[in-house]
């Protein structure tokens, strides 16, 4: 596990250098996120706070994201956080076990699965597979420090347990000191190993079986892959699951999305009219652009402090600053709203990327081409102000792209070059 | 217009170095605007991010105000802001275009009308009249970055579908890369004047004609000044509207008010209890005074800095700082919650200011003086215990003031003098 | 009273020596408090901003911490502050006057009374009884700068209304200047003691007397200690109420609860799953134990920026931090969710704790040892993945407390000794 970590980010090294430009505000290669839990049986990759990474990041900074990953047969310790967790199930099978006074609940979750955590709730997961791994993209909502969260261990050599005074671990337990550290703090050689531990076959099945639903305060799963997509062609698919399918998404003001680009299609251009997305490439790769004009700003106010102001002439300012990058299995990307975007699966995988939406009910995706692209919609006297042109031709330029949300990328087009260009010559 | 404007703030500097004292946390110029655009046709002034401007106002600082200028039959080009947006419409008429993938909403809108854009609407504008210039006052609640937005233009010059690398503009539209660059950044000579560009008499006349509404999700304008006044006399009028008349206002906790002073006359004393009110002086010109116990710890605090701590007496410290203004058309005006202050109408015209009201629900308005002022409701001890001389004594003094929110300002009182001389001397 | 004060902080001082470590953080003693307000009728003891006071504790800037105390007969003058106000009288018996334009409502307030103040506000409070004094615990939550507010008074020698310009007084009231100046800056020697002033047997006993409640604005103060006990045995007791006893709660999503811990009994360990617990102590003293993983890495955090890096090894590193304090009356302490607490009551006297919970809706309370510990719920596998020993053995010790929230405390302990020692070895 530890080395194929190391090989890859050697390997992405290499093709980082040449994608560096302007990305590192929105898009965050899988070498960003750090440790929060590491032990040979798993880990919890966490991204750095969002306006720790980028200070046009401000505006999602109560929010974290992180990655967990279960190999077979592991076991996650029970603890607690204090943070609201959404989880999204990327890959593989596990068992949830939420423990509090009265009740406790067992999920069983897999692929497609969006479960809620609350802050405080204790909480323990297996992976209950013999081969495949257990991955898991969580979206935290802190509730004690904003856009910080730690995990509260009740066992193992670092039990929060065992930092109370002596006397007080012996008068809640009502136990002799050595009694309290052996069960909070034991010795075996399992426990040792820290919070991601590894299960014999017989606990390992132990688990989730004998579950119980009274109380209800813990929510079932809710399975996205089951949802009808709100887009869906050939060239790719968008799944979005939002308050009116999982109450605690409701809560939250979140949506969770999946989107599904086929090999060489491209998503976009589009943009959320107000949602953040805070997205994860699950499988694939590809490339993304996203055109932002605060860069562009910020860029500006920077030269202007070194002098440079003269430079350019008024006129001739960019307004807009491209984002573009390679992403890959793990990497980051951050949509701002209003920003128009587009991603590009590559010319050998189908690309899935996961995104959290923050803030939104009632946002709306926009797409700026294909037949239902917003400028259809302006009466002949906007479109020729607007496009300097008759509004029939601006409709027949506009009529070109058949599809909406997932059309053949640049490169599909590259491959079927002759052929646009036989369409190219007939029509103007 | 230009040439207006210099001569404007040349007048305006001149008054205002009389007046600077203090004024600078509360009371914004006109030439605190910056110019977000501008063109020979029209313009959007926009005033800094209220935490830039005092860090007293860290309390608003999610929120943007802005003042819009269209010349008769300008255009504002089709654009989306990262922002959503509640207009009022000051002055002049005007026709809304509002696109999206399935509608278009087209809004007739005139002088008091209140109408809001969602964040990542894409809308334009004209003005259809011939004659009058249509003015448009603006709160903006940015969704990308807290107190910062943008616009997207998606037209000309500065189209930022032009910034997508050239493969994606080609892909997303399916057309040759010179034929995207000829519909999305024209260069005829009416798209090269930038966002706000003069229209035909034709392409003006054929905006908002067809317009259709099934849909629903643009919200109808709403007319402020169709309601009853909340309060009203021969020396001014309140008008105000919140959630209760307009479903957007509810959505952003937000009201609209408009005062109108009549000239010599006087608002208040008076505050609102929970609500900013970011206002901004639509016509005529005046003085306001604000009284605030923060400016003055602040002031404390940083002689205390400077090791002028002793020159005052403890028990004599000051504990409100009186802002005092001039203002004028054009100059914003941020009320906080809680602090007393009153406008006064010039001696030669009325004055009129428009209100944003933050955080409005529940929010009252106090009226310190007149018939109505809390003081008159105390029971007679505590009338005796506050104001130190016997109850009755205390409500002859406060019946003295018959009107209410709005009464005879210091001027009016001063020309009328020999009048008021005579009342007091058969009243004591 | 002053006196008294300072020989209070000199004790303080000696014992705080002692117990400084880590504590700066969660604990406050009374001496961090400033003077908000201060005659010698009474006093407003305000705690700093959250976040001057550590930067741990941002995620309750926006709120402060206050207490009031009323001498016998005192008298606070008329006032409104920028902030909505929680109030809590914690000792004795009050009347509150809250006036607007066209209402008074009077409450009779006595000790275990929750009442809310809204925001700009005007109103008064009398300490009525002969003898006893008035204690307030209040929560502001400012509206106009986070986390900042101040009082308005509008009466005596630093009146908010004496701010305004001559004229604009005049104006306001219809009254002479030298009237307006006799009216809200009385000249009397009651109203130059400042805002709190002793009231005489007559005109005490006419505050409150004639309440008219009709308006509705102002809700009736809704007592605690009427209400049945969350957790209640012979070692303490818990009472909590939330927006289902009283309104005003549900619109601030707050609760208020007492704590009332016997001499040597212990409540916890324990935590808030979602909410901050801003506390007060009210009565007696005692020992607070606060275990947090944000202080430990921010502790690592600042030996690395040393150099000290080197150490301590990887696998050793402190995962948490213990925040142990002495807390005696008028300690403030504020329990961040997630982090497991325990309260030790003294050896000779009740430890009252009275705590306003922040977020309060959802908010739940879990206890980590005793019959319903959440351990307890665990599958037998996950009870052996965990402790590393049989589920049965698990369960013997975990069997051990009996008692719920409030256990015997070390103290407690110490003195039966002997007893749990034959227990001891009897059980195992």
């Amino acid at each position: 596990m530890q080395r194929c970590q190391e090989e890859y980010k050697k390997e992405q090294g290499e093709k980082g250098e040449q994608e560096e430009r302007g990305e590192s505000h929105y898009v965050f290669q899988k070498e960003k996120f750090f440790d929060g839990i590491r032990t040979q049986h798993g880990y919890v990759r966490v991204l750095p706070n969002f306006s720790e990474l980028s200070r046009l990041l401000s505006g999602i900074s109560i929010y974290r994201l992180a990655v967990l990953n279960l190999n077979p047969q592991a076991f996650f310790q029970p603890h607690h956080l204090d943070a609201d967790l959404v989880l999204y199930i990327a890959q593989g099978k596990g068992t949830f076990g939420i423990v509090n006074s009265e009740t406790r609940h067992s999920h069983d979750v897999r692929q497609g699965d969006i479960l809620r955590i609350r802050s405080g709730s204790i909480y323990y997961l297996a992976n209950k597979d013999n081969n495949e791994k257990l991955t898991i993209v969580q979206l935290a909502v802190p509730t004690s420090r904003p856009g910080q969260f730690r995990e509260f261990l009740a066992v193992g050599k670092n039990s929060y347990l065992s930092q109370f005074s002596k006397d007080v671990q012996e008068a809640a337990f009502n136990l002799r000191p050595e009694e309290v550290q052996k069960l909070f703090e034991p010795q075996q050689q399992q426990q040792q190993q820290g919070a991601i531990i590894k299960a014999s076959e017989q606990q390992i099945r132990s688990i989730g079986g004998s579950s119980s639903h009274h109380g209800g305060e813990s929510q079932r799963p809710f399975n996205l892959l089951k949802k009808r997509p709100t887009e869906s062609n050939r060239h790719g698919k968008l799944i979005r699951a939002d308050g009116n399918d999982f109450q605690p998404l409701r809560d939250l003001d979140l949506a969770v999305s999946v989107v599904n680009i086929t090999q060489r299609s491209m998503f976009g251009p589009r943009y959320s009219t107000q949602s953040y997305e805070i997205a994860v490439v699950t499988q694939g790769d590809g490339t993304v652009e996203i055109i932002c004009p605060h860069l562009a700003s910020q860029k500006r106010e920077s030269e202007q402090e070194q002098g440079r102001e003269g430079e350019q002439e008024e006129g001739e300012q960019q307004q807009y600053e491209r984002v573009r990058s390679r992403v890959t299995e793990g990497t980051a990307i951050v949509f701002p709203p209003g920003h128009p975007a587009v991603e590009i699966a590559s010319s050998d995988k189908n690309l899935q990327v996961v995104r959290f939406e923050i803030r939104a009910e009632g946002n709306q995706q926009v797409f700026l081409a294909g037949p239902n692209s917003p400028w259809r919609r302006m009466e002949d006297g906007a479109k020729e102000l607007a496009f300097g042109m008759k509004a029939r031709e601006v409709d027949q330029r506009l009529d070109r792209q058949k599809e909406t949300a997932f059309v053949p990328g640049p490169e599909e087009r590259e491959r079927e070059r002759p052929l646009y260009s036989v369409l190219n010559f007939f029509d103007f």
